[in-house]
């Protein structure tokens, strides 16, 4: 692969599934939810600046220039500044207004994990390929298990060895659904990570979303400059209306390709995920800071800075953070959002 | 009732299964685990001083001086300190030995709960009929329910309508001999509420136990006095041997009554038993601080200044207290000693 591939990070989520750990400032991107680097780290290193890739654009809020800042630290970025959130198709769309229109937009969250990166990379490349031809390519995720939780992609006809054209796109299924599909065959998970030629993008918005794309390449234009970052016009990017790249482009677009991967993927998007990605211990507790243990098993529990003491207890998450407290059964992690809207 | 009667408070308990919130200098006795006064001032306002009672003897531990002055307050009292814990019959010796014979001792554990202080007051009357009568008179509690964490007392003979002699001291029995005890009537809770003649209970001490009083007896002696504090000779008092007033007296006597009460007694020995005696919503959680609660019942959440979230959880006990935060189900209430023990 001798490609530049323009990586671009999107890094607009609030991860409220994750509270009280990510909550404002802290995002859950920006927590080192796995091992020392954050999960917004962990994306920026999957694909270094060098032979393959040019230095990352950065799409993020106002409150978290600072952050972004800071986690990139000694590292070439530039940052795209929304000045309030507009869903995924108009951020995508700042990063298409941008760009030169040959050059290749990898587009990618933030906030998940990928634990095996050479089989990303691989995908990367064959991508590649279809997005030369002009495919509007999404990636794929091998499903493991009858999930509700995310979008399904059906494959359609196969696209030499690098893919298939996409034949549909299911909503986030049922659970019977959900296990036909797998059983069937043919599906991944819509992982949300896209590879396009810019000005193929720039062409499919024109047609399926122009306001959304005026909006944005108006709101650039009129923007300011401070230092490596550019700033979004205000009044201008507000007009934009909100909707997912999914919904505004890749499901009307009648070229768009998928490429099925399996790479170790995990969206980290409850504490149920963080748990089972997490190092356990024999009888399948995951532990982060000081916590004692007494005949339980299978918890997650994170002591945030202070001190968890648990007896009898099975399948649950303690999470502590600052002077919040969160005790539920890991099962129950949908229904965080009850709790991070009453106390925030 | 125009008796004389000396309130005698046993201080020297530590409350481990009501850790964390009971600690170090704040036992549970001084901790307001019920309403806005302490287990201590709640005892000590059950016999105030007046027609009927003299101002109570205190027996406390070194570290808990401070403590015990700071909750009586301006009520009158005065403090046997007890150098090292030697055990009640060693406390119960040392108010003996500074007591007039012709006194009348009600020995009480400052960290239990009488919801009815009237049947506990007509019980005294009853009780102190027989201590007149050189009985040594225990207090039974009318079992509830088959709890096998108590000591149970046998009812014998009825020494008219104030009680009974004492037929025999039951060890905590196992699960099928206290249902059995519970279907055969006639069985108290010994409750460690004790009334006497003070020189009755020096002679009994003499007879069954010399080497405690004499040990007591010469701490007292030997001791210094600072203020309203008697502070017991440890040298002495380290002499004696560490033994309950049940074993080293009350089994051994042959003139042992029991008076028989019922007053809405509970020695909220562990945080099930604080739960069952707290104020609950609906669904049967007993909350105290800031918390929040989402399909969840029967629950005792304590949040100890901090914010504790609980999401579809049932029966269990989440005790915050200072940077400590205990998580487990409520019948597991008696292995919280295994947290302190690591924690301590």
């Amino acid at each position: 692969m001798t490609l530049q591939i323009q990586p671009v990070i999107l890094c607009g989520g609030a991860g409220t599934r994750l509270w009280p750990e990510s909550r404002g400032q802290r995002a859950k991107q920006f927590l080192p939810l796995t091992g020392q680097d954050s999960l917004f780290q962990q994306t920026v290193a999957r694909t270094p600046a060098g032979e393959n890739f040019l230095p990352p654009v950065i799409l993020c809020g106002e409150g978290h220039v600072t952050i972004v800042r800071e986690q990139m630290g000694a590292h070439e970025a530039r940052l795209l500044v929304e000045p309030m959130p507009r869903n995924t198709a108009a951020a995508i769309a700042l990063a298409v207004a941008q760009a030169d229109a040959d050059t290749l937009l990898l587009v990618m969250p933030s906030d998940h994990v990928i634990a095996d990166v050479p089989a990303f990379h691989a995908a990367i490349a064959r991508a590649a390929r279809l997005a030369q031809a002009d495919w509007l390519v999404t990636f794929g995720i091998a499903p493991t298990h009858p999930d509700t939780g995310f979008g399904y992609i059906a494959s359609g006809q196969a696209l030499g060895e690098d893919g298939f054209a996409v034949d549909r796109f299911v909503e986030k299924p049922p659970l019977a659904e959900a296990e036909r599909m797998l059983l069937a065959g043919g599906y991944s998970w819509n992982a949300g990570i896209f590879l396009f030629r810019a000005g193929r993008m720039r062409d499919a918005m024109l047609t399926h979303c122009r306001a959304i794309f005026q909006a944005a390449d108006d709101a650039l234009a009129a923007g300011l400059t401070d230092g490596d970052a550019r700033y979004a016009d205000a009044p201008k990017f507000a007009a934009a209306p909100s909707d997912s790249i999914d919904y505004a482009v890749m499901e009307k677009d009648d070229r768009v390709a998928i490429v099925p991967v399996s790479m170790g993927w995990s969206d980290l998007g409850n504490w149920q995920a963080v748990h089972a990605l997490a190092a356990c211990d024999a009888v399948g507790n995951a532990t982060h800071g000081d916590v004692f243990l007494h005949d339980s098993h299978g918890n997650l529990i994170r002591a945030g800075g202070k001190r968890v003491s648990v007896i009898g207890m099975e399948g649950v998450a303690v999470i502590v953070d600052g002077d919040d407290i969160l005790v539920m059964p890991l099962k129950r992690c949908q229904d965080v959002r009850a709790a991070a809207k009453a106390r925030e």
